[in-house]
């Protein structure tokens, strides 16, 4: 017999699914119980605020993202950036376009607004930064990334570059803005 | 004497500066017709829905980015790429980080959810991607770019990489998301 999750596990669980749907403002403490299934009444047992809840779902969906494989994994360092990317894309197609990455979400809809969650989403963006800087050194030694490149900026632009490509996808419904990201930093951008 | 501008107009500036400013679920109609001076009653006399109104700020965000001067003007065409990312970077500087563009803001918020505003969306990207082609288009045929990048899909790249970088600057509060696509893009990525 399973254990049945507590009921903090089962608002933050509902909490993430909520955020990542319909956004910050949209998903209210009320939307979040009633997805979880617990009474509105005892989210203040467990949570000092809906911004306090946005930081540990934050949290939790930067662990979901396996950096750890991304940056010390095995094979060849640009295999595992490449499967990185594809895994991101496969998500996103499976969802039909919708959806995005929590951290861009956040970050253009609330970052403004709340240092908290900002910090959270700095955070995130940064150790995700840093595995493909890793997996970006590695190529580097290895001689199939251009040694020119600084590991750590160039990680960051292609972070960047995602979340860009995950709002163009979409707009547009499509996976054209994946493809391109993957033909052109695959291409000219990394290639020596 | 000036003209007074008509409450319509009143209203379609006010929604610009509060959809920028905190996004499209926190600016409801009462703040939007409060910011613009005007009763919120009238707000119905002008448009049906705050959907609607979206659509109309979101064409009048895009009419101000001077997409012409950027696809046909004066001078060298990467020296116009240049110099249109650096007026964009410029005004976020100004704004210290914050509001980022009213495009992407509303692609992560509300693009799932809405069909009308997300052609909205999509149109607005289409027209910047196309400007941008354009110059880039120009700059191969004068040698400063590589000859082997397709203008729309490398245009493509470059919107949705700013966009990323927006929020890269946005949660750190930064210039250096900045900094890092002119080094990669005017570099590695477009440079023969």
């Amino acid at each position: 017999m399973m254990a049945r999750r507590s009921m903090r596990e089962e608002i933050v669980e509902a909490a993430l699914e909520q955020f990542h749907t319909h956004g910050y403002n949209a998903a209210g403490v009320k939307t979040i119980t009633d997805a979880a299934g617990v009474p509105k009444g005892s989210f203040y047992n467990h949570f000092d605020s809906k911004e306090a809840l946005a930081v540990v779902a934050l949290r939790r969906y930067g662990a979901g993202r396996r950096l750890e494989d991304l940056a010390h994994g095995d094979g060849e360092p640009l295999a595992r950036l490449w499967a990185h990317f594809e895994s991101l894309r496969d998500l996103v197609v499976a969802q039909e376009f919708t959806r995005g990455c929590l951290l861009g979400n956040f970050g253009a809809e609330i970052a403004d607004h709340n240092e908290l969650i900002r910090a959270e989403i700095r955070e995130g963006f940064h150790a995700w930064a840093e595995a493909i800087a890793a997996a970006l050194a590695e190529a580097q030694r290895a001689g199939t990334v251009r040694a020119e490149l600084d590991p750590g900026d160039t990680a960051r632009f292609l972070v960047n570059a995602w979340e860009g490509a995950l709002l163009g996808a979409r707009a547009d419904r499509s996976a054209a803005a994946f493809d391109t990201f993957f033909a052109l930093v695959f291409g000219p951008l990394l290639t020596p």
